[in-house]
């Protein structure tokens, strides 16, 4: 398994070059031109029994609110991600709802009731799967942008189309906007996967290592997102017909009509330059270059792949 | 002006000590519980004249909608901030609209036409007030989260309330979740203060020193976040009845029933309990505390006054 290792060039370099307002235009394309740019090998199909396709209610206008979201695959929370792949296929999440819409922070669905029957042969999973231990022969190396690694790792980059973090025990998934995590109760319980959540703020790192992540929504997060807020503690609904009905929640490959989607590799030569690019800002509108960027504001591009 | 310099202790040290959970719960209190046990005199008052209070038109259901703003305190982007006192004053906005929702990125109003004639004297301002040049004298220390500075500076802290970054030309504030910004066209355009937007995703910091932030929002932001997001180019409504339409924005002296809001000076004792509890989350839910923390991920505390 092979690591992107981002180099982010120095802004003072660029500063010092005398371009005028048209040729930086020309010299330096924003994220999004150097993604629409990629070449097309550059790009990873994402298998359909990796994502989960989530039908809410329609709206108050009648319109369908779809959610696709991509499950993580190997080496991280194969446990957990299993046991979502049985619950899907139990038809668990069908008439279950969103409960929970707490602003800055997380929108969270599965069984209001609690009362729900499992589906058989779920497995406990252990803390300790929060954490991948390090690769023995590993020849990948981490992002540091210009020497500023963030505030919750030692080490951080991207690898397999995934931000991660590593610090001495291994390495692990990080909660950046969209990212999906397995609801739980008081540690040491780590949840089955009935109980879900997506971020919908400013990345909740602390939760790191605390929480267990599945996967990340790669379309739809607007239906989430812009749900009304929670008035109850944690931004739990506090009446029933406040919370959004789950029609269904099914793999991708169990149904029929998904689209294929596909990520930018972020083993590529085009999300080393989109990476820079999130790091500073050339483009005619930036001022000054940040010289660096959180690894939660340098997403994974994933779009519908043309038919 | 005196810095607060937080010292995050290392979370290994309490990783040590062999605590049972119930003591574990007493001894390490929660954010939210180390602000709500903070002395009164830690508090510091908001002057009503450094409100903007935004009432747009009631939702759905007919239930108002307010949006509470605190300008932002000399010296940071004062210029601008003049501009929107004049603005509220000419009650510029009073009929103006929400134009765009941008989902993990921000929400902009202003006047959708951009036919609306502007008040007279507004300043236009030099983008170099991005940034804040240092004070002689000072006396002030930034935040290093155990060394781990954030991706975006050399060094980061809190100030009068608010949260700062500091590079060899100065200290500017920072995009994190809610804070109000001042949108304009290509540079070096900056801006009047007329179009206005607030961060409502994971925060945007390489716009940092690229647009000038005069504010944040400290009551409602709900109301602006669980906005539909717009469908047309960097999310802005495509049709004009999806705008939602602003009645008024008064500064808080200029209208009466405006409660006190008051935020935890951030000089406290308490407000350095409570970041070093961000960073190191102990309370009983969590299992490994981060050792660190993101400065938008420790956002000040801000509430109503008790009358």
């Amino acid at each position: 398994m092979k690591i992107a290792h981002l180099m982010f060039a120095s802004a003072a370099l660029f500063a010092a070059l005398p371009l005028s307002a048209e040729e930086a235009a020309t010299e330096y394309p924003s994220p999004l031109e150097i993604v629409a740019a990629a070449k097309a090998e550059e790009w990873v199909a994402i298998a359909p029994s990796d994502l989960l396709v989530m039908e809410l209610a329609a709206d108050a206008k009648g319109k369908a609110r779809r959610v696709v979201i991509q499950l993580m695959p190997a080496p991280f929370s194969q446990g957990w991600v299993g046991n979502i792949r049985k619950l899907a296929a139990a038809k668990f999440w069908d008439g279950t709802s969103i409960n929970r819409v707490q602003d800055n922070y997380v929108v969270q669905w599965g069984d209001a009731t609690e009362k729900k029957a499992l589906p058989e042969r779920l497995v406990i999973v252990d803390a300790k799967d929060y954490v991948t231990p390090d690769w023995p022969g590993k020849d990948w190396i981490f992002a540091q942008a210009d020497g500023r690694p963030d505030a919750y790792a030692a080490a951080h980059g991207f690898n397999n189309g995934w931000p991660l973090a590593q610090g001495r025990e291994g390495l692990w998934p990080v909660h950046c906007y969209g990212m999906v995590g397995v609801g739980r109760g008081m540690s040491p319980d780590t949840g089955s996967g009935a109980e879900l959540y997506t971020v919908i703020g400013h990345a909740p790192r602390h939760l790191d290592r605390n929480i267990a992540l599945v996967g990340r929504v790669i379309e739809g997060i607007e239906h989430l997102s812009s749900l009304p807020r929670g008035t109850g503690p944690l931004g739990f609904y506090e009446k029933e017909e406040e919370r959004v009905p789950i029609n269904s929640i099914r793999r991708g490959d169990e149904i029929t009509n998904v689209p294929v989607f596909e990520y930018l590799s972020t083993e590529s030569t085009s999300f080393a330059a989109y990476a820079d690019a999130r790091a500073n800002r050339r483009d005619p509108f930036f001022i000054k270059p940040a010289g660096g960027a959180d690894i939660c504001n340098i997403p994974v591009p994933v779009r519908r792949k043309a038919p």
